[in-house]
């Protein structure tokens, strides 16, 4: 069993960040679960376009406000507490806090931990982490 | 792009009840991300002993307080929100919760929404809900 605290790990490398958001890793690929589980959190007033394309990911609102559009669709959802939604189409999509987000996201294949976001808002693929 | 909202789901047969706790399933098999996304609710003062032999689980406390038990070793963790175990050995464990607790479970594989819990308190595998 694997016992981890989200407020210890925020303080550790565990805890990567880009332009705006925070992504805690709970459970990286090398747990052998399957799956990645990482706790995100978007500032206030950021807007951040992402595109899995090698990647399903679910994403669940604990906390705050914000929007996601289907960049395929044009749709926009509205995102507030008890919003998930999932990538199942490895949709491209502008993710949008207008509070503060916090996020519950699973990943499969799991995130390695070493993945950067590309110039198109993808990971690469774990083949190629791998090179 | 799949889009639901807890706080409609949980009214509907999506959230699964049994002794003293409620598994409103956000994503199930048939969404095809490969894992399932549940958010748990364990009634306060309630005891659950659970072992998923065939399946991979990670539980992320969002709201509540408990402790679990690994009765593979015997050693009782706290559970308070931020707190994520992870049964990566299918690990036999006492769920408590001393108040309500309120958890994110992410299975792999992903549960159909049909299995129930068997006597041992394991689900049964994907291929014998088939027959």
């Amino acid at each position: 069993m694997i016992v981890r605290d989200f407020n210890d790990l925020r303080k550790t490398d565990r805890a990567v960040s880009d332009a705006q958001w925070t992504s805690t890793r709970m459970l990286l690929a090398d747990d052998g679960m399957g799956f990645s589980f990482h706790i995100t959190e978007l500032d206030a007033g950021s807007e951040h376009t992402f595109e899995y394309k090698h990647h399903f990911e679910s994403v669940y609102c604990m906390a705050g406000k914000g929007s996601i559009t289907d960049l395929g669709t044009g749709e926009t959802h509205q995102i507030t507490p008890g919003v998930m939604y999932a990538l199942n189409l490895h949709d491209r999509h502008i993710l949008r806090a207008e509070e503060k987000l916090v996020m519950a996201c699973c990943f499969n294949p799991p995130v390695t931990g070493t993945e950067v976001h590309r110039e198109d808002g993808s990971y690469a693929p774990a083949e190629e982490l791998a090179d």
